[in-house]
């Protein structure tokens, strides 16, 4: 029996595991402290009431033998896939079909999963720094090659974000097979204008490459960005979106997001649908039929209405540490499309330095840049999911001890 | 970009799909017609009401800012995963630790992902008839080999389960790396002695191999076979579990179950519970709050009644459909610890045509032996998972027709 060897060459503590992990022992060393942590994307504030009411309904229905619910449709009901279609596709002039809807447990599992329908062979261009699942997948399916003393695996694409390009990856020298691009995106916070993408679906067409592209956050997009890459003309023969409720509608605990494969989406006559329909039915048994109708109240008049407040809610404290950092003297990015803001940490520190320093000063926990990438080394991701009061009061501890 | 061509090797049609449309095509052309379904092994009976009311609570503790819960611990919370060793573990004598439980959405996505952790060159081994996603998933991975034209993928080691030997699958000849095992097994419902899996667990450790047991009836199980194959001395060392609530507790419309890696399945110094750990922190992100305090109020005291009583009343059907179709002088196999009951077909038919027979006559849909492998032919599975009065009515049906 031969383990796979290629989770040997995988980091081997999760960024977020670290973080939360220091976070701990400073807290148990530091009982009288209080830790305010705006690190990793989890939301805290709850979920809408008209979710809610929708919840407690379904729990009857599964309560009662007329209304109780077996095994789900394994790519979700009709219900909550026609919301979907409607709301974030018709509704914005883009025709997706209802079976070109995979609802699923997460954009997590599916940013993962989506890798068992391409060969191995296939090479990867991602951008850095980045969220780790793209690369710790790749590595674990083979496709990365091993880790060179730069630290960078051997076959991986590194696509740079870096201030000098306003953070925006450029296209490849080399060519990939497979693109993973995530806008507004994770760790920097900042969102692709309409050309950015076209530029992208343009080079993947013409060079025969799938885009994997990850719009968990276009619920944050305050100004004219796309919020689907299916905005672009084209993008339908080369890209297949993932989406989630998890920041949209505060779902981090509820698990639920989709992914979308369009038919057009055609490699040597053989449709990607195709290929993830039978995936998810052979390895993945559908969603819980409580959280499907959580979602669908998620595009009811009043659940739109609550979770608009509740992003509002959260642009709010994207808003404050932006402005806030900026007055105590720190260079911030993101935040205007985005939860996230990407700090410039003091001159001379690493990404981790800074996070010990914050935390042992200030008692604020952030997200090292580093953790996600070579490029992101000299920065620190700051998240506005926390408490507004709280938010403010980490603000003002920073500004205490790092204000110019 | 080159897609996973191993996914073209798979069977297009997924037997519970071709099934489902079956009956649906038949329905619709027989609108009059009342179509009683024993196919697929989905409950019916409404969830506990301590199920309920724990969801309930749940779903406002979601509402409030003070209880509200975003992501969920990758690998479960504690109240559960404590729940579960001590319930399904500690109460039969079995240590199993804390972090050697996995809770995830399912046992048919831990099934398939546990691929995952394994080289691709590893020989898999697998009982025949058997549920699909053993097979299905290690095709996908590419350890299948091509199809013969015997129908039979060439580098996979088919172990039969036929009446001569009690359905029990036999020590294979050929030595795999990779052993999938579960009793009580689906499609027949016959459970594996003490000595049964003891001859197992020494054919694994003597052979270097890892056992993927598969324990999602042990709820049926009414004599004294093992519910676990912890159970069996040395089986830590060589053998993972998978369990889930959907059976148990008529859980198939929520999602959930869970895996135990034991931290002494250990090959070539690397610990399988380390891989498994990576592989969920990674690619999955836990199960949603409602659903593992509905998991956890399963083992509750008014849990375990409730849900023994659903589980009791299944068994019912079990037993009628047995006795009653001996007595319309078929061979039945299974039920007794067991949802399900396999049925000899009558002479000179093949499973697909008596079911076809089956469905025109009687308006009765089973699921047909055959879709489970090639030694299912002549076989058809029907499941005690209906409603009693309906399941009566099934018999009643086909006594009518097929009676002597």
């Amino acid at each position: 029996m031969k383990i796979n060897e290629n989770f040997l060459k995988v980091e081997s503590s999760y960024l977020f595991s670290t973080v939360a992990k220091k976070q701990r022992e400073y807290q148990q060393a530091h009982p009288d402290k209080e830790v305010i942590r705006l690190s990793i994307g989890d939301v805290t504030q709850p979920l809408a009431g008209a979710v809610i009411e929708a919840m407690h309904k379904a729990v009857d229905e599964m309560g009662s033998a007329e209304t109780f619910r077996g095994y789900p449709p394994e790519y979700g009901y009709d219900f909550i896939i026609e919301a979907v279609r409607k709301n974030d596709y018709e509704a914005r002039g883009i025709d997706i079909k209802a079976d070109e809807i995979f609802l699923s447990d997460g954009a997590k599992s599916d940013c993962g999963n989506i890798g068992d329908i391409f060969s191995t062979d296939n090479k990867v261009a991602i951008c850095d720094p980045v969220y780790p699942v793209y690369l710790d997948t790749t590595v674990m399916a083979g496709r990365s090659g091993d880790k060179g003393e730069d630290g960078l695996y051997k076959n991986v694409i590194y696509m740079p974000c870096l201030r000098e390009n306003n953070f925006m990856p450029q296209l490849p020298e080399e060519t990939p097979d497979i693109i993973y691009l995530c806008f507004p995106n994770n760790p920097i916070g900042v969102a692709a204008s309409k050309d950015e993408l076209t530029k992208w679906v343009n080079y993947a067409l013409k060079n025969n490459c799938v885009i994997l592209y990850d719009s968990a956050y276009e619920a944050f997009i305050t100004d004219y960005s796309p919020k689907s890459i299916y905005e672009i003309d084209g993008a339908k023969k080369c890209a297949i979106e993932f989406r989630s409720f998890s920041k949209t509608a505060g779902f981090t605990g509820m698990r639920c997001g989709y992914t979308v494969v369009p038919h057009e989406l055609c490699f040597y006559g053989t449709e990607l649908n195709a290929l993830w329909a039978r995936r998810q039915a052979t390895k993945f048994n559908g969603v819980s039929y409580i959280t499907q109708r959580a979602a669908e109240a998620v595009y009811s008049e009043e659940g739109k209405k609550q979770t608009g407040e509740i992003i509002a809610y959260y642009q709010r404290n994207a808003r404050a540490i932006y402005d806030g950092l900026t007055a105590a003297g720190f260079t911030c990015f993101g935040a205007v499309n985005s939860p996230y803001v990407w700090l410039e940490v003091p001159a001379g520190m690493t990404s981790w330095e800074f996070f010990d320093d914050l935390l042992s000063k200030c008692q604020v926990v952030g997200t090292p840049g580093s953790g996600f990438g070579k490029s992101g080394e000299g920065y620190l991701r700051l998240t506005a999911f926390g408490n507004y009061e709280k938010t403010l009061e980490a603000i003002d501890r920073i500004k205490r001890v790092y204000g110019k």
